[in-house]
C-alpha cells in the first residue's frame, strides 16, 4: 500500500474522454490498493478563455477579481473528474482549495503556498476515497480565491504529496517524460528514466517546459519522489517507464550531460559606454528588480579607457518594453551614450551534475558551437550547468551539435 | 439614497458588452447616491454547457459535484462584474456563495436559502462599496457549493434583498416587464405597469417565464418590491417603466383580469375503472408524490354504476414516464382497467386578483372558448385564478380569445 499524489495536466482532461481516461488511471491504483489523490489542471483552453475575459474586459484588472474568474477553470474539471471516478464504482469527491483550504499568501496570481490542511483528507484517504483535488489555487487569508501563476498545478501537487506524506507524485502530461532534449529538434533525443532534482531544476528554469520550475524546487525541498508520465503512452495498468525525479545517489550510471534545454524567451539588452564606477551595477538592477523585472545572464565588459564601460544582460522577452522604461528614467541618475537590444536571442543551456567531477565540459560546448560557426554573445555557468546566448536561428543547428557533441544521440 | 439590489440574468450578461452595459446601470444608481448589490446569473448558454459536461459524462452523477461544476458559471460572471465597474471607476468586489456566505440547506441542485449572513456586507455597501454577488449558489452547512435550481438567480436576488432591507429589487432581463400575455402570441398584448404579488406568483406558476415562482413567493413573503426590467431597452438613467410588483394596495386601478398565461409543460393521465371507495385517491397520489411527481390539477368522475369511476390528473410532462412506472407497481394493490396518457395538451390559465369581487369570469372563459369550439378537458381554480387543460393544437387560438374577450386588447 502506498500514498499516491496523481497529477493531470490540462491536455490530460482536455475533454470528456480524456477525463475518463485519467479516471481509469487513478482507478487502477486504487485497485492496486493505493490510497490516491489527484490534483487537476483546467480543461485544455480553459484558462486561455478566462485569461482572455479579464484581459479584453479591462487591460489593468484587480488581480483579485482575475483569480476567482480563472481558478473556475479547475473547479470544473474537479467535480467532473470526481463523477467519473464514481462513475467506475470509486469513491471520490471534489475539493476545491478553499475548501481543504490550501492556504497562501494574498500575491494573487502569484500565490505561494503556507500551509496545506490534510487532517480531513488524511480521514478520507485512509478510508479509501480518492480526493479530487483543483490545482493551481488556494485561498488567501481574506478568504479571497488565488491562484499560483501558470503551471501552478504542477507546484499543488508536489506540495500536497509534501503535505500527505506521499510515496510518490506522479505527473501525467502530453509527453511521457524528460528527454535529453527538445525531440522535436533532435530526432534521437532519449527519454531519462532518471534525472537528479538539481538537473530537473536546471532544466525546467532554463527552457523545458516539462515541469514549472517552481514544482522541482519543491519537490527537491521536500524530497517529494517525482515521476512524469504520459497520460496517452500507457495503457491502464501495465508498467509505467516515464521519467523518474531523483536524489542524486539514486542515479545509478550518471553521464557527465544528461540534457540540452534552450530558451526563446530572452532578450538581450546593451548598455553603451555608462561609467565604470562602483555602485554602477546598483544603479541599473536595482530599478530594475523594483520593477520586477527579472535579470538573468549579466557580463561587464573591461573598460576600455577606464573610465566608461559596457554591460550586457538578458532579460525575459516579455519584458523587454518595460525594460527600456526603466534605463530611460534612470538616465540622469546614471547616464549612458545609447541602449542597444535584440530579442532575436537563444539561450542554450548544457546541464549535468557529472560536471562537478568532470573537466573539458565547457571547452567541449565551445567547441562544438565554433565548429558551426556560431558566435557565443553572452556565457554564464553554474555548478552543473553552462549556458550560452547566441543568435535565434542557430537555435536546432545548436541544439543537435551539443547533443552529438556530449554523446546523447548515443541509443 | 436607496439600497437597492439589481439582478442580472443570463442575456444581460451574455457577453462582455452586455457585462459593460450591466455595469454602466450599476454605476448610473451609484452615481444617484445608491447603495446597490448586483447578483449575476452565468453568461448565456454556460449554465447548459456546464450541466452538459455532467450529463455526458454520466446520466447519474452526484448532486453535490454537479453543483461544483454548474456554479463556476456565476462566479466568473462575478468576477467578470467586478472588473467592470471598476473600470469605470466604481469601487466594487465579487461575493461567491461560500464567501458571504448564503448559507443553503444540503439539497443539492434545488437547495433552499436558510440564512445569508449580511454584516460584512453591509458594511461595505455603507462604505459605497458595490458588492457583486453569484446569484443561483450558495453553500451547505457542510461547505458544500449548492445550486437552487434553474432560474434559481431571481431568488438569490429577491433573498439578498430581504437581508439587506433593500428598498428595491430590480430584475433585469430581455423583456421590458411582465405582460398581459405573451407578445408572441398576441400583438396586442400591453406590459403591465404593476402586478400584485398574488397575480405574479400565479402568472409565474402558470406558465409566464419572466420570474422564477420561487422568487416571487419570497417577495411576497417579505414585502420586496419587485421590479421587472429591459437591461436592453433603456438607456442608462433614463426613467425605467418596466413592472412593478408590489401589494394590492398599491395597484390603482385594478382589472377584473390582468392576465392570461398558459403551459405546454403538461401531460394528461386517467385512470380508467378505478374502485370507487375511500382511500383510492390517497392510494394513488400517496406514491406519486413519494416518487417526488407534482400532481397539478385533478378530476374525479361521477361513479358510473356506484363501484368503479374514472381519475384524472395532470403532470409535469417531463414526469409523464415517472408517472406511468409508479401507477404499474401499485396495480396490484389498486386494480384499475387501464391508463391513458396525453402530452398533446396546455393549460390556459386566466388569473386576476378582481376576480374576488367579481362574478362572471368564468362563465366568460368558457364562452370565449366555446365560440371557438375548443372542448375543456380539464378545470380547476383558485381565488384569483381559472385554468382549463385543452389540446395543444388550440394555444394560440385561445390565448388570443382570451385576451379578446377580458378586454386586454384595448390599449
Amino acid at each position: 500500500m502506498a500514498r499516491i499524489v496523481q497529477k493531470f495536466g490540462g491536455t490530460s482532461v482536455g475533454n470528456l474522454d480524456r477525463i475518463r481516461n485519467a479516471a481509469r488511471k487513478t482507478a487502477a491504483e486504487v485497485t492496486a490498493n493505493h490510497q490516491v489523490a489527484v490534483v487537476v489542471s483546467a480543461m485544455a483552453g480553459e484558462t486561455n478563455r478566462l485569461v482572455r475575459l479579464c484581459t479584453d474586459l479591462s487591460r489593468i484588472h484587480d488581480a483579485r477579481e482575475y483569480d476567482t474568474v480563472v481558478a473556475s477553470g479547475e473547479q470544473v474539471t474537479a467535480g467532473l473528474m470526481a463523477i467519473a471516478l464514481q462513475d467506475l464504482g470509486i469513491a471520490a469527491r471534489s475539493w476545491l482549495g478553499w475548501q481543504i483550504p490550501v492556504e497562501t499568501d494574498d500575491v494573487h496570481a502569484k500565490a505561494r503556498i503556507l500551509e496545506i490542511q490534510t487532517a480531513e483528507l488524511d480521514r478520507r484517504l485512509n478510508n479509501r476515497e480518492v480526493a479530487v483535488v483543483t490545482g493551481f489555487q488556494g485561498v488567501s487569508t481574506r478568504q479571497r480565491i488565488t491562484t499560483m501563476g501558470r503551471g501552478g498545478s504542477d507546484t499543488s501537487a508536489v506540495a500536497l504529496a509534501a503535505a500527505l506524506n506521499a510515496d510518490r507524485c506522479d505527473i501525467y502530461t502530453d509527453v511521457d517524460g524528460v528527454y535529453t532534449t527538445d525531440p522535436n529538434i533532435v530526432a534521437q533525443a532519449r527519454r531519462l528514466n532518471r534525472i537528479t532534482y538539481e538537473e530537473m531544476l536546471e532544466m525546467a528554469s532554463q527552457g523545458a517546459k516539462v515541469l514549472q520550475t517552481r514544482s522541482v524546487e519543491l519537490a527537491m525541498k521536500h524530497r517529494v519522489r517525482l515521476q512524469v508520465l504520459s497520460s496517452f503512452a500507457n495503457p491502464v495498468g501495465s508498467d509505467l517507464p516515464g521519467t523518474l525525479v531523483v536524489d542524486e545517489e539514486e542515479v545509478l550510471e550518471q553521464e557527465v550531460v544528461s540534457g540540452i534545454a534552450y530558451s526563446r524567451d530572452e532578450a538581450k539588452v546593451t548598455v553603451i559606454r555608462v561609467a565604470d564606477q562602483p555602485g554602477v551595477a546598483a544603479a541599473i538592477f536595482g530599478p530594475l528588480a523594483d520593477a520586477a523585472v527579472n535579470v538573468d545572464m549579466i557580463v561587464q565588459n573591461i573598460a576600455e579607457d577606464g573610465s566608461v564601460t559596457d554591460i550586457t544582460f538578458t532579460v525575459p522577452r516579455s519584458d523587454l518594453h518595460r525594460t527600456r522604461q526603466v534605463l530611460e528614467q534612470i538616465r540622469n541618475q546614471t547616464p549612458y551614450e545609447r541602449l542597444i537590444t535584440d530579442a532575436n536571442v537563444v539561450k542554450i543551456s548544457v546541464i549535468g551534475v557529472g560536471m562537478r567531477s568532470h573537466a573539458g565540459v565547457a571547452k567541449r560546448m565551445f567547441q562544438a558551437l565554433a565548429e558551426r560557426g556560431i558566435n557565443i554573445q553572452v556565457i554564464s555557468t553554474s555548478e552543473i550547468k553552462i549556458s550560452v546566448l547566441i543568435p535565434e536561428e542557430y537555435t536546432e543547428l545548436a541544439v543537435r551539435a551539443l547533443h552529438a557533441a556530449y554523446g546523447l544521440d548515443r541509443p
